[in-house]
């Protein structure tokens, strides 16, 4: 269960070097704090000056509207702790590996989001009949794909006006910082990263499906070249642990002392409640059911659990963990491969030294 | 000046998981807002309950000393701006590459410190004349080079009784995050990241020079394995820009229009003041002073440039910077080599598309 495929090339280092993974000691936070949180930032972030910055909510309303961030401030306000993580989180474990950020498994993170509710704003501005989805787009600008582009994705309406998507302005009791996407960000409760448009500007009411790069093009699961694929949308069930003990700088391999180990981890799903945590020290030939907390962080944060290992001799071990979800999904030992390297929510596999 | 070397290593991949580069567009900001600073963590980052935890003050001293969080924030206190770069910033592009954290030039940041002299301290325990070393001990744990240890690190008397050497419970007004130290570090401005000392425990002064695994192994400039070594100590200068223009997500290549292209950067030293700038878009053929920005940042901060690019024809060129400060030391085309991959300073190169 070590990283497999190819060693890293030049482009994935120069990713990996921007973004950020959420180092796993931090799963011990209920509430990831500022700056451990996962980043994927495809472009520049954007430098942006709230006075003079607008939401224009256009397209197939009545009312088009153009808000600053006061007036957004001064609508109602809802806090959501929500899980989010980036759909190609453990894309740099599979097979042959496709070429983009590799992540391991640390592409993730939960934050607690203040914001005014979507569908009140959709109301407001008289969304029409003939509207089929509603189209979100940033201020960041650049190349992917050989299409210059401004960062933008679309949900249908009725994805749109659920109750817990918001336009958040504070993260954790805090203004967005540039990198979460200040001003103003869409978060959608449930659904992975890319969904989370930041630095939001614009959201239209479309008559047609949106045709945009990062909807047509890219975050769809392509099983070959030739295939129009699905689009990916909510994150599929995964566990994590922190890992047990102390790790070695280079390999990050775990030492623990032989007695009782604690192991404590977290597990998110975006279909349905996590319903089942299993723990293996055996790399997958027994598993043993964890205890899930009474998390109060609600729907969609990740729930915490915990299991208690005792590992009967010295030696080196493979813990292992799954989730599963109320919706009946549950973690496989290999993902099924896809050409982008989306939601491969494989088993997490944690070496470790008892001594 | 593409990165060289071998392809990256699972091990390599790891570290570049967990730790954090700043993004360079975030050289937009004088101080780099939170959550976009470089981070290396070298074990786990410990989750430490401020209630609890205390700073001791022993060795050579005639009083030995135990203070709170409380105690340490009600000392006269001082705020500093730092730029703080890790020894380790350009390992990636030496050939052969060092195998550990492969930083390409992202490893940096600047913050304002807040917190308390240390001179100040070391005078109210009564530091002994026969004590030569201040030893620095963190709450971090873990294995290096097969060495089981607490990170720790040690300064000269003379060094740790700078003026502005600072124990500090704040960074950019806000208390330390986890990831920055919490609930107190040392900040040694001018020096690379790991004289930083996080999770502070304890500081002793010691008769005799240490010889801990992170003084007397890790960041010592070494030319080869029989090599003794000179520690690593202040940084070397670097100047880096922010890339113009807009990126390809893929390759980070730029984008910009023809006609007046504005370059701005920041630039800065451990050893003197900057004192030029220079930028190349030929990749070195010729060189062309910036104009430095009247900064207020003080002595330890970076200082900013800026230089008018005027391309004068589609294609494709490759942008450099280098600085020079006031003790003469300037960064070189290509840097000398050394087993561990410190200080590479050599000049940063963006690639740029004018169209």
């Amino acid at each position: 269960m070590e990283p497999r495929g190819p060693d890293i090339g030049v482009d994935e280092l120069q990713l990996a070097a921007r973004n950020s993974g959420m180092p796993l000691e931090a799963l011990d936070w209920p509430v990831t704090p500022l700056g451990l949180h996962y980043l994927l930032i495809h472009y520049d972030i954007p430098r942006v000056d709230a006075s003079t910055w607008s939401l224009e909510i256009d397209g197939l309303v009545d009312r088009p509207l153009t808000l600053s961030l006061d007036d957004v401030r001064a609508r109602p306000s809802e806090t959501v702790a929500v899980t989010m993580e980036c759909a190609g989180n453990g894309r740099a474990r599979l097979e042959p590996r496709p070429v983009s950020q590799p992540w391991l498994v640390e592409a993730v993170g939960t934050a607690e989001w203040t914001g005014t509710p979507l569908r009140a704003l959709l109301e407001e501005a008289g969304l029409r009949d003939d509207a089929v989805e509603i189209v979100f787009t940033g201020l960041d600008h650049g190349v992917e794909g050989g299409v210059e582009q401004d960062y933008a994705r679309s949900l249908s309406i009725a994805a749109a006006s659920r109750d817990e998507v918001i336009l958040a302005y504070e993260v954790n009791g805090e203004p967005l910082p540039p990198q979460h996407g200040f001003p103003l960000r869409l978060v959608v409760p449930g659904w992975y990263g890319m969904t989370n448009v930041k630095w939001l500007a614009r959201i239209t009411a479309a008559a047609e499906p949106f045709s945009g790069y990062q909807q047509a093009e890219g975050y769809r699961m392509l099983r070959n070249a030739d295939d129009a694929g699905e689009p990916v949308t909510r994150m599929a069930p995964r566990a994590l642990m922190a890992p047990p003990g102390f790790p070695d700088f280079m390999t990050r391999r775990r030492f623990v002392a032989r007695g009782p180990c604690p192991i404590r981890g977290r597990a998110w799903s975006g279909h349905a409640p996590i319903t089942q945590v299993d723990v293996s020290a055996d790399g997958g030939r027994s598993w043993h059911p964890a205890f899930l907390d009474d998390d109060d962080l609600g729907r969609y944060a990740w729930r915490g659990w915990s299991w208690t290992w005792e590992p009967d001799a010295s030696g080196d071990y493979e813990l292992w963990c799954r989730a599963r979800d109320a919706a009946g999904n549950e973690q496989p030992e290999i993902a099924d491969w896809n050409v982008k390297g989306y939601a491969n929510n494989e088993v997490q596999s944690v070496p470790v030294t008892v001594r």
